[in-house]
């Protein structure tokens, strides 16, 4: 589907829509309906099964979403979280240099000066798009955090997290005191992150304010062991930096223990156990994800290694970032022990002192959720269907009576069951069965249960039996009520990672 | 517990801790650790499953929390929500003048105005309590809320939301269109406010961010059915505000039905179940929850009716609001009605049409944490225990082996099975099992199951079972393995509330 066609469906069903639209909406902020707020849940959910499920050292926190200045100001932000900004000197309006130069420069302008895209822009003879008016401003940078006055004195300053992560950092030290004081210790975070964009756009994938599940692994560079075996003979589908200079755009498949040859086994195997989340519980073909290494001059000077993970959809026209892994080096805790004062160097059993380095996991949740809508979501044969896993689906049952009046007792209180046993199930008595199965196509249940007279009957040989439907196949059996909660449940796992399923093939490995 | 000893314990034990506490920390900002993170989603959810369950037509949403400027401004906070300050004229630093008022006042000083205050103060001869000058300003009301320049023209300011009701404010016209058009319709939050307070203190409960779960149910005035003899019998501890006039402190219980005689009955409903979850649900006593009505002069003036929640904290010595019911009548829409000049009434399914008014059940998620801890941990003969709600513990269950080397893959796989099965499990092996008993009392862990030789053994009356030990009675018994999945997943069932037993005894209820 367009991506206006798809937002029109996906509003219309309540899934997501512009905040405060009464007042004609916010620029890049967004609410989520009942059916949005499920799936998100979800979403959130696998991805902390999978993620968390690494190491018996990962752990999930949920911390403050606003900091004091000095840690923005120890992280770097305050100087460098900026994007370029150009102004039109006669309307006042402010754009971002890439979406003018979109059509001569589609590569974007990381790395540029100032300087450098003012030229492009002169060259390009760059207008203004509300106006029209070539008077632009020279390009400066703007800070993207929202500042906020903290306190009551006017002498503190506070600002949005910017990214989650500095979350993380901040918590590493009490989190070594709470723990077991083993290195390598996991820190993941599911909350907002706030950038005041210049430009607000593609809906869920430019917000102000938006939400990112993040882990952060702080580890011991000379050892962090992984079990790599377990990964060693997956394919990766990697777009090397090198071979995007070369102008290529398609991956190369390429086998994680080649791939480790040239970078630590340790990166590897948590690359290769991101795009198994996109591919196995997410439900991405693996034809449509690519690995895609970002450059010494796009990454930024802190990453060591970068590669992003791309999904193709077709509502914005091609790869976009999804996810990231990250290895940061110490620049992290090194920056916040400088910045607080405080030691960050820990000493874990039995190994020498060290400053962990930090491997960062990154998830954009809002625009995974409209992932799984762009690439589930078709109409065939006037039939709109959301085809997205079980596990992840905002309701996995919906309960319908065939005639109220006469199954709707029976139906209310199989749904109640269900709903006792932690099983989020919906109930619809609205219109024919066949807009029941309909409604329920569109948002992806992938099953229906209806409760019809032989449900109710006590003779013949389904009696007591209700009619259980698949949205996939839309197959139809029969079960007994008492069949649905086992069954439902097993369908609502999520998918864990296999770890250590083999001791690692060599010994510690070290960068 | 004390306050400092019961905050001491949950730090140390990952709870909850200050915010950028590296950097001395960040006033009335506090970051959850494991622990804590897992009790407030357990909490959430123990909430929504409770409220939601009131009815069909209750749904949850996840919007933005911030909102332009143009909301705030409809809604009164631009205006109206502030609190009084006053500032040492010698020092600079400002105060909340019922603080500075305390001992001479303890009521506080709400509903007086800005020179009632300061005269107040100079008959206290109150002093600035940094400085110890006594030359203070004249109080100011000041504005509560943060601020943002959102954009980048400086032309828009927006705010970080200051209750979260006004989302579901705002988000009600778009429910409309994508529900049953029926009322009730509720529309619930669970989700950050922020509030720039003067002076935050006694740490989850006068934060500057913070977690609401709020139920905003939008009503037709003239028609609020509720199954009314579902609480009729109920015995509610309630202080009336008259009673505190004349100097009254405790509650006094009422049955539902005998209030009800002087309040409208969906009103004593909602208080009804609400009062239910704190007792049934959350489990504090009856005699430490009291039901305090607001005066007059107490409640905002949009309220018609409000009734705190108030339970005892002995951290706290007193009473403390933990939730509230509010009856705002049609304040809220007609406000946004005129300030975004969109329609808001709504024209029911067979009935006129109607600007829908509004009762709200708030909860505060942070300091309904707090209230667990402070009424389920105590030591006795040196046995530290939290006794919690088994639906509401961090962890459910933890898995030791009797020794690592012997027992821990049987105990790993063991975990791994529940965790499979989306049961929240904990794997200890450090220490003597004594020692893993009282780190897991103290956590609130319910359950702990031990694989020891009996359970590896092949022959005997208990082979392969485990040890199965409770928290609150010390008592071990031997369980087979495959009886711990159905045990603890019927114990990790959230409580749901009885609706709709009885029909209504009397025709619709009308104010």
């Amino acid at each position: 589907m367009k991506l206006d066609e798809l937002f029109a469906l996906l509003r219309r069903r309540g899934v997501f829509w512009p905040s405060a639209e009464i007042y004609g909406g916010a620029q890049g902020l967004y609410d989520y309906g009942p059916a949005g707020t499920a799936l998100k849940r979800r979403l959130e959910d696998a991805w902390c099964a999978w993620f968390l499920g690494l190491s018996d050292d990962y752990h999930r926190i949920e911390p403050a979403e606003i900091v004091p200045e000095a840690v923005v100001r120890a992280s770097g932000h305050l100087e460098n979280f900026t994007d370029p900004e150009v102004r039109c000197t006669k309307c006042g309006n402010a754009f971002r240099p890439d979406t003018l130069l979109e059509r001569v420069r589609p590569e974007g302008v990381d790395g540029l000066t100032p300087e450098q895209i003012g030229a492009l822009l002169t060259e390009a003879k760059a207008r203004c798009p509300m106006c029209g008016s070539t008077e632009l401003s020279v390009p400066r940078p703007f800070n993207l955090m929202f500042g906020l006055e903290f306190g009551v004195t006017g002498r503190e300053r506070a600002y949005l997290l910017p990214e989650t992560a500095q979350a993380s950092y901040l918590a590493f030290h009490r989190m070594w005191d709470v723990g077991r004081h083993a290195l390598p210790l996991g820190i993941a975070v599911v909350g907002h992150a706030y950038r005041n964009e210049i430009a607000p756009r593609q809906l869920l994938f430019r917000m102000r304010s938006f939400t990112q599940a993040e882990l952060q692994i702080f580890f011991d560079p000379t050892q962090f062991d992984v079990p790599f075996p377990d990964v060693s003979a997956e394919r990766l589908p990697v777009l090397r930096a090198a071979a995007r200079l070369r102008g290529q755009s398609a991956p190369t498949e390429i086998l994680a223990s080649e791939l480790a040859k040239e970078i630590p086994p340790f990166y590897v195997y948590h690359l290769a156990m991101s795009y198994r989340f996109f591919r196995d519980v997410l439900g991405h073909p693996a034809t449509s994800i690519r690995l895609l290494e970002k450059s010494d001059t796009e990454r930024a000077f802190y990453n060591k290694i970068q590669f992003d993970i791309e999904v193709h959809l077709e509502s914005l026209g091609g790869f976009k970032e999804l996810g990231a892994v990250h290895y940061r080096g110490d620049h992290d805790l090194r920056r916040h022990a400088e910045g607080s004062g405080q030691e960050l160097q820990v000493t874990p059993q039995d190994r020498p002192k060290v400053l962990p380095h930090v491997l960062e996991l990154t998830f954009g949740v809002d625009r995974n959720l409209w992932g799984l809508a762009d690439r589930g979501l078709s109409t065939q044969d006037e039939r709109t269907v959301w085809s997205i896993p079980t596990y992840l689906a905002p309701t996995v049952v919906a309960i319908f009576p065939l005639i109220e009046k006469h199954q709707g007792p029976t139906a209310r209180a199989l749904w109640n069951d269900l709903r006792q046993e932690g099983i989020g199930a919906a109930y619809d008595d609205r219109g024919t069965i066949g807009k029941r199965y309909a409604r329920h196509d569109e948002l992806g249940t992938p099953f229906c249960v209806t409760v019809d007279g032989t449900t109710l009957a006590t003779e013949g040989p389904d009696a007591g039996t209700v009619t259980w439907r698949e949205r996939e196949t839309k197959a139809q059996s029969r079960l007994r009520p008492v069949e649905l909660a086992p069954r439902l449940r097993a369908a609502l796992a999520f998918p864990r990672p296999v770890v250590g399923s083999m001791p690692p093939a060599t010994g510690p490995e070290s960068l």
